[in-house]
């Protein structure tokens, strides 16, 4: 009979060539494909490469917003590259907000953990799906329409959102109009919204006109 | 030997026991699932299915935009039910617009095949990407990002898109917050408008306060 | 210019002409497809159908496990049918465990709200990645993996996973052998235990010889 | 503590709430989707449902081809459904081949049980890859691409085929053109060959001119 | 509270950590993956990345097919990419043809801009689709069927297609048999046409006997 | 009219600019993505590249389970790579076994050449699925669930299974427990073996306490 070893070396060898069905890791100094990150190799894959400890501690949400995503993406957790899966806390002060925003890539499941938040999204033919949520509520956010998070009552919120992509990407209208260097009248003619408006929530965001 | 008409029966009742591998066009009567609309009966699916003549039209640009989008989408043309990919056409008269606007889940190239386009999109991370189109000029808009299409010079505007799933859907910004029964507190919130704008162009589209 | 009612009605009419490009909200009282659950009517949505209160209150640990799964999947929040993701509620008394298990269809984040898991994952190749965790730590565990949780430390355990399917299964090892009328000379043949130890077990988890 | 089979009742109930996580057996009865055939109840299921035995005998070459396919795909084997894979029996009597013939939706590996085959297919790019597979030889035929089987030697072929598609389809071009109503001046112009030829084949397959 | 660029700064790094989110232009100097293209990084992506202008003009007919086909596929249009969407243009002179063809990996979505095109697929149970279309005519063709368009009435044709794929591929069914080195008994073999006919067609297309 | 060649290459540059659309031929010694292996250049590609003649020859079976896989999984054949299928040959010898396993992203179906194997799979929800399975019979066994085969009868068992995979790995439960540095405590907790098995075991298997 084979000594056991060599058996076992022969099972891994023959029967998991390579990490690719397994998982794939990312090193994120090699290419990017549609896919996602590259592979690092098997053999330098340790347990770290698959447990973040950043979500435990709130974001700092002392910005205009008064609210901080702390996300677990693969960028931040290599071993979700390729998993169709990330995670993310959420952390909104009394009279902050999650503005209208959209992943273009991920569906999101949002749980909350303290305080209240209403929450909502709106769908292609405009209706308007909207709730309060309290602790332990989760709600769904389909993928690529719009949604916005509110803090609510007189606790600070905490949530945990889950999305359907390793790296789900955040876009916040008010960033993408306000937040760079699209011209004023462009921005008018596609939102309608009158020239000091956009104007002045520019100056907000740090645009240029 | 076997009779011919035998054995082209054998043949495809054996090799093709089922629509399901080639095509499957739509029957809007039946129950939708999250893959798309249920199957015709092979037997009954005729050319018809697949085809579409109403894009040799243009559309009616007597409206608030002064643009209007013909969809050849699967309830349009059943024929693509399935089959990751749909197209429409495009109308934008002179002064016309398609306001900021995002495909929840589809990718889009849009060909100019009349008069010039301003035509853009804006990433996740707030990087504005926008260019004047001619005629013959493509361009591509990434799945679920925000764009817009501008009607430029003396000329109305006509072109195709094509999208990356039959019934990629529409949301057009300005519509999702001023077109419903979103409260305006709420939309003044999740955007940083001030209250005038919101009320104003609620009036515009149709919402209510 | 047509009057607004008739421009949305319009505009809804033609570019959302169904709910399969936004969402397809689980009906369960229809036919299942590879894909998922068939959809309800657009019309019949509400915000309810994409929210779940569940998550909020400890699951039932009184059982052999001492622990308790509490899922957010889509037969209890339908709005994730054919989304792509999923979530549940881990609770795990002092002593519990969730034994030796896999998701055949998902991955999996699983994020530590209180309390310490010692939690962890075999790959293919038989290495073994496991981990104590405490609070706010995250851990992925690959799609089809085996993989465990067990409490650790003074407190009960309390966690939110997050899975890559609207309905990810769970399979339990010790259930899979041990819970049913798979016959003990085979349980004892594709495992290698011994018969003593397949009949006490099979006592332990109800299955029969 | 609970009793045993009110804790697996309770589990299953609560962690197997639908057969879609693990497997959806073909309900022919029921409508098709653009994934496949709806489901069968799970209480329904039995292991008829995944088991076929129709591929331990010799299909009938007594045909044009003097060959015989033996799918055993979505219909034949009905828990195949969903699942991405099917297989099928091929015989190829001395002198016999499987024409020149593609499957839209999937690749193939076909590996010889007995006999040898010369088999090859043609890249979009118009290169050939061909060679003559002996017993054991295994050869992979890319997704939607023109591939060919032909009988070598003296003994019957008899080979096992594998498709990425639980009902892949096949398309045999010389049934395409041949065996149908295209008219042959049609057939001529798409093909160039000659309206003798034409004539001739539609004869041997039983088209009409 | 925090200076707006820095505020900036860090949503952009936190949300967006890499583009793989939102598009993926093509490196063609890098290696590809069954995904695709790998990416540029996201600092050096353009909107030139984005925008194609080939297609505007006529392609060149004079050949042996009077037709053209001018791809905006992912090596000339980079930020298709992982997208699955892609389009060309098809020009083709009076007389002229697209012969008999499949795209492996591709549905098609074909637009008629100016004059008429006899189109049409055949199904795997060889039923024939096909039908004379005229301006604004859009046909569905799905992915991987043999499908074909003539060019018909008195003014060349001009259409757009589009493709469910970044990188569609083209097969030629007759320069798959008469334009390279597969031996002409082999080509007679798996088509049934007589050697006359093969050899006089590999003259034509310029195979090798 | 253009000279052949210049028109063939014109063609084949235009319209195969990549061999992404029609295959991906693994180059193992290129990073590895998400999607698979990278891809060899189409230049390079050969027929080689998808034949594997490994399968003609009885796996090794001189080991613990008197049963040997043979793969025919990228590795062993690249040009499986990217395209959802792969192969193996199984031999157990007289009272062998291939002890419950399952491949983490895999279906599989088994055809049995020679001898009888009892085959079956357990459900999410316990259910037990098996049967002797004959010369001829093929089995599927669904992505992620544990399942087996067992030599039958007075003859060695061969079989051909194939995986909706080009790597679908393989977990040997008992491997994954016994086989490596997997702490008998911890073991024993999520398995709720004894200590004296679990040990035991982990000597037959290598693997330390």
């Amino acid at each position: 009979m084979l000594p056991i070893p060599f058996l076992l070396l022969l099972l891994s060898s023959i029967l998991s060539p390579s990490s690719a069905a397994d998982f794939c890791v990312a090193d994120l100094s090699l290419p990017t494909s549609p896919a996602g990150f590259s592979c690092k190799k098997e053999s330098t894959v340790t347990i770290s490469d698959f447990v973040f400890s950043g979500l435990g501690v709130a974001g700092n949400t002392n910005n205009k917003f008064k609210a901080a995503v702390t996300p677990a993406f693969s960028p931040q957790l290599p071993g979700l590259n390729g998993l169709g899966i990330s995670a993310a806390r959420l952390d909104i002060a009394i009279g902050g907000v999650v503005p209208l925003h959209l992943h273009p890539a991920a569906s999101e499941v949002l749980v909350v953990i303290q305080g209240s938040i209403i929450a909502g999204f709106i769908s292609s033919s405009n209706s308007v799906y909207y709730k309060t949520l309290h602790k332990g509520d989760a709600i769904v956010f389909p993928q690529g329409l719009l949604h916005f998070q509110v803090q609510s009552g007189g606790l600070p919120a905490v949530a945990f959102g889950s999305f359907s992509s390793p790296n789900p990407g955040l876009q916040i209208v008010s960033l993408a109009l306000f937040a760079n260097s699209l011209p004023s009248p462009l921005v008018e003619k596609v939102t309608f919204l009158d020239d000091a408006e956009v104007k002045k929530l520019k100056k907000v965001f740090g645009g240029t006109d």
